[in-house]
């Protein structure tokens, strides 16, 4: 089969052994992979991130001197199963299905690493209990988001975000869309979306964001301080101790007076729920910095290496940090039925479609937010036709 | 009146004239005071936390160029009322009160401004209304204690401990000791605690804690890996879809498998919910990188300056960072009236009391863990009767 290779930061097509199907794997050929940021990141970092995988205790994370196919992303038809393996979609089927492959005892991650080559390939094997039908109405194209899509639902389910609670999106690429259109999706009504890129900022519309904002012009803690701070603070003392039972867990200070004037006007106490989907060193210190007091910060930008912060801002906020990664089978399901049902659409997500000889060159077309949010790669697809 | 002032990170005895309560105020006869660690921080430090204060909107945060009265732990008798002010205690009633002080329009943090003398005095002020009488039950000497033990229940609170959880207290200082007595006293069945100091190991065992360990020699994750990390994984795929609606939100990883394979011989999939109460720079990165998976920190500890971690990590991981900051009216109450009835037991805390001459000595003192934990200020006691 042809595949794209990653070795040494390098991408290259080659022409690989066929795979075979082991017990309990079903053979996918693959219709759409999607490119992630975190294939990007392994790329040319991937020694960092198999060091801490190691500490972990899971030493097959990928290294800069294996030889990987890339793709975690991936949609594609039923093609054939291994020995003695229930056979629950016909062959042809249209399956998605969790990026985890198990060889013997092991589990491996499907496209990070050299045990579990990935979806930059016509084909891919996967775990027949990890694999789901894609509903009859889904386009392969909006089937390959379900991945990156799950990301953001369990993001979103990270951040306990209720209906009412305002939620802030720093950062509009791929995770921070994909969060918007989650935020919306499980019915949040006030989403704040800031990104530089005007490009994003027209997709995180797209993706239905209440209030989009240039961070360079305008903060996106302003509409804070119109509807829920207020500029004179209200004593504590005026709460007196008979209103004891109705207070909150506030914290004690007199900068904490504008969240209980708040509340007196009938807003919540409760700070907004922040996503950091940037992944940049400083990020963290500059919400913490920024960010309202109660803030419930939920990070989903990788950022690799050290960072640095000031943990007494994080206290005299009572800041949240909750670090999120992944999902599980039940959040992928949810968001494969969402995207069927049209509940979300991933559709203005999609900005290219590469062959495999494409990879290479959407690898560097990436790094223009004003281009491109995801490209897939269609293995089918020959130089030619590149659409 | 005597009292003690911190300027230019001096403490000296000085007589100051007498204080008059405003409306809405009370004078209060100090009984007793205790020496909290944020007071040694602000002595030393204060222009520091005065410019995040500053940042936050509040800029009366004492300076060291200041006069200042430190002490904001105190509980004293009712000597004097405030014109126009409702009368509810007996002159000579012993109370507590929430260290803020409400002059005119703005609200003052007692004890850490100049704006609003502390308790290393012979006279406090505080609000009427944010004052409560002490059981009668209660003594001086354990009535001081209702401030910082509150500040550990507010903690307990944030961290959302069930009493099936487990709980990890690192660093058995007279927060974490507080903490430690706080979770017994919701009911948190497992606490286990860890501090390099034999001093403070034999403290936290006074203070309930149901496994004390030397980090030295043991580590405080260790039982974790007896009772919930099983060493050999269990496939995701073993689980099947079948079992997807029983699964948790656990991440997809390889190494997330131990949760999983956990919870499959009974025990839960959470982490433990970890409370950091050492405060020195490097600790929240120490506790990321050796917790469990899906971790809970509840940071209590206030670092100041810079920190540095690996965001990735934590991602990782999932952990959830929770800056704990104070209390609210109610909790300050509740902590009150559990100290009273017994419910909590603070008497293993007080390991000296010192007059005010005695100050300058017990802020030394403080240094050495083996011979303290918390140090209360009795001002009415002289040099000859030091005990
Ligand atoms: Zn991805
Ligand atoms: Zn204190």
């Amino acid at each position: 089969m042809r595949a794209v290779v990653c070795h040494q930061a390098q991408l290259t097509v080659e022409e690989l052994p066929d795979l075979t199907p082991a017990e309990g794997q079903i053979l996918l050929d693959v219709e759409r992979c999607g490119i992630c940021g975190s294939d990007l990141h392994a790329r040319t970092h991937c020694d960092e991130t198999a060091a801490d995988a190691a500490a972990l205790g899971y030493d097959a994370f990928m290294r800069s001197t294996d030889r990987v196919v890339l793709g975690h992303e991936f949609v594609g038809t039923v093609a054939d199963y291994g020995p003695r393996t229930r056979k629950p979609f016909p062959v042809g089927t249209r399956v998605v299905a969790l990026p985890v492959l198990r060889t013997g005892a092991d589990v491996h991650l499907t496209g990070l690493s050299e045990q579990a080559p990935g979806g930059y390939a016509e084909q891919v094997l996967v775990n027949a209990s990890m694999t789901m039908r894609v509903p009859d109405s889904l386009d392969a194209d909006a089937a390959a988001l379900t991945e990156p899509m799950a990301v953001a639902l369990h993001a979103v389910r990270r951040g306990e975000v209720g209906a009412k609670d305002t939620a802030v999106v720093i950062g509009c690429g791929p995770i921070g869309l994909a969060v918007i259109a989650m935020l919306k999706a499980t019915g949040v009504r006030h989403v704040i979306a800031s990104d530089f890129s005007p490009g994003r900022r027209a997709l995180a519309e797209r993706m239905g964001a209440d209030v989009v904002v240039d961070p360079a012009t305008v903060s996106p803690w302003a509409s804070f301080a119109d509807s829920r701070y207020l500029t004179e603070a209200i004593a504590l003392a005026e709460l007196g101790l008979d209103a004891m039972d109705k207070l909150r867990a506030v914290p004690l200070l007199p900068w904490a007076h504008v969240m209980r004037a708040a509340e007196k006007v009938g807003a919540t106490p409760r700070g907004p729920v922040v996503f950091e989907c940037v992944g940049l060193p400083g990020m963290i210190e500059h919400i913490i910095s920024s960010a309202p007091l109660l803030s419930r910060v939920v990070v989903v930008g990788v950022c690799m290496g050290e960072d640095s912060f000031r943990p007494s801002m994080a206290i005299n906020k009572e800041i949240d940090l909750r670090f999120a990664f992944a999902y599980d089978p039940s959040e992928f399901h949810q968001t494969l039925q969402w995207i069927g049902s049209g509940k979300v659409d991933v559709a203005p997500l999609v900005t290219g479609v590469v062959g495999l000889d494409g990879v290479a060159g959407a690898f560097a077309d990436l790094g223009d937010p004003e281009r491109h949010a995801k490209i897939l790669v269609d293995p089918a697809q020959r130089p030619s036709s590149a659409r």
